[in-house]
């Protein structure tokens, strides 16, 4: 029964565009995998290790390029947490996603189940982030969940001092998200 | 048993982001639906009829836009095909997409598979008109196929004057896209 | 001196991506139009009239589009509010853009000064559409000014029953996007 | 006199979005410096030590992001030659884009004069990452040159075995364009 249960449960590969240590979108993938409903599991997978890609370095992967791509590669949906750098997904963020469709016949994204989370400072939430990374995982035919939108603006006073949630608001819209991810991750494999 | 099959055939609707008479995307349509592969089939919808979008006709829709989303609402895919204006999708496609979307409760794209192709008389072949358009997609949360792409550039020289497709490596093109997407189709159907 | 004066005034003509009577971004033409600082006007220019786009048609624009594009051409800058339709800029508002840079040899907004406002109901005040918007300004190498930006969430709040902006933050704004746009539009004019 | 001409001429600082040894991109950058006009001189810029970005190491710049954005700082003008990866700029690119942004008050590219260049081994020459990059741009404010364009396809039949650009017309393409991108400079410092 376990043993059944656990085969069956849903793996999400969850990463953050940003790599500074307080990140609110960090602090947004520890909500959702507090937030995470059953027969659900969220694991985060931190690009802190990962180079700047060099297609150079393709024949050999670096080892932390080999873990990132191989915790992707085993999940059934991804979940991307993005800020919005000068109107766009941080080069942290698609660094990570052009390592993970690398080379050309190992690619780790494809055809996944993925949602977006975005927190920022400002009113605007990171949007700009999750609108201008659309095109980018239709490339990779990617099954994109569009709704609930989780987008967390004026993050300073939604995450205490350690970046963690506490806007109950926003906990509520990322149980919902999750909730729904799990019904439309399921949809496509019965 | 012949009805068994009428029943379950495929019936996509596909328009052109142009009104043009000689439009080369009609006739990508017009190809597309010579090149249908059996158990599906492609109806083509004309644009022609549509008034600019006007929030204030929504409460009493006019017969050609009512026409037009009662079309797209019962095909169980899309087909675009659209022109490159200016760098992105041209006001006459968005035009009708926009249409589709309302009112709020009655959304005619919503969840549908989908593809597009494009033609332009230059050597990019529309392209950004199809990556501009992929947001907008995604917001229906409509399910994308991105390959094969038909893209065809230098149009003059691929359509004859009645702007039929006669570029045999376009035509095929076509037709891997279209059995491609009866199996994606028919992937989220079982 | 008068005749001077009135020579050297900075003329700009303003466009709403919206047809509605009651439309909240026409209501932030006639905000600008209010505030506009001395030394500049602004015109509204209605894109009712205007048919959607047809090549065919132009070897003999129609009446709406002639005015339309004579009064877009003679303009110093341009000012465009736009809604927000399914994540991107309506088509009604492209229509308007395509037609603006047609024939090919009379295309109307090529270098000119631009700036952006919008409004929605919804808290993201229609930016996914000026984000949309900024290839095809840039396709037309037309001087985008970013800052200040005139994004109005929550319109139903900001503007009264006749759809004029009451908000005073918003106008304050727009009184300062106006003040900097006269002076940005000077600077490429010396 | 020789003083003279030296100080008045026009400063190109140039990067490629790509580390790789034989980039075609960097192919297109070397080239420019050999076509470079009379009275304009291009500096090629390697991204090479940028670390990935992180806010973090904002109070003590790294050495090489310092190096980085003073060259940028001091030109007069900017070159950046992008391959296309996943639809959509490398993240290398954005990555040195977002260091040149920071930190706030320390902005190295905004209201410069830009101009794009692409190459790629399809035959869309990258036209999508230019494409998706102006809203970077605009973001900015900088003044964003469009025409003529560089996107050079095939990449293979177009360069040598060192990556140098031998296509004529490639070339062709590369000297009018920078011939404009000093007409265009000078036009904002009259």
């Amino acid at each position: 029964m376990a043993y059944d249960q656990q085969m069956s449960e849903i793996r999400i590969a969850a990463f953050a565009g940003s790599l500074r240590r307080l990140s609110f979108n960090r602090g947004l993938l520890r909500a959702s995998q507090e937030l995470c409903p059953s027969g659900m599991a969220i694991e985060i997978v931190d690009l802190d290790g990962l180079p700047v890609y060099n297609m150079d370095l393709e024949s050999d992967l670096p080892p932390a390029v080999r873990q990132f791509k191989d915790r992707i590669s085993s999940a059934d949906g991804i979940l991307i947490a993005t800020p919005e750098h000068n109107h766009s997904f941080p080069g942290v963020l698609k660094n990570a996603i052009d390592w993970a469709s690398r080379p050309y016949n190992d690619r780790s994204l494809d055809h996944k189940a993925v949602i977006l989370q975005s927190a920022s400072t400002g009113y605007m939430g990171g949007i700009r982030a999750q609108i201008q990374l659309r095109p980018v995982l239709a490339y990779f035919e990617m099954k994109q969940m569009q709704f609930p939108e989780v987008v967390v603006g004026n993050a300073k006073q939604k995450f205490d001092e350690s970046s963690n949630l506490v806007d109950s608001e926003s906990r509520d819209r990322i149980v919902k998200q999750l909730e729904k991810f799990k019904l439309f991750i399921k949809s496509f494999s019965e």
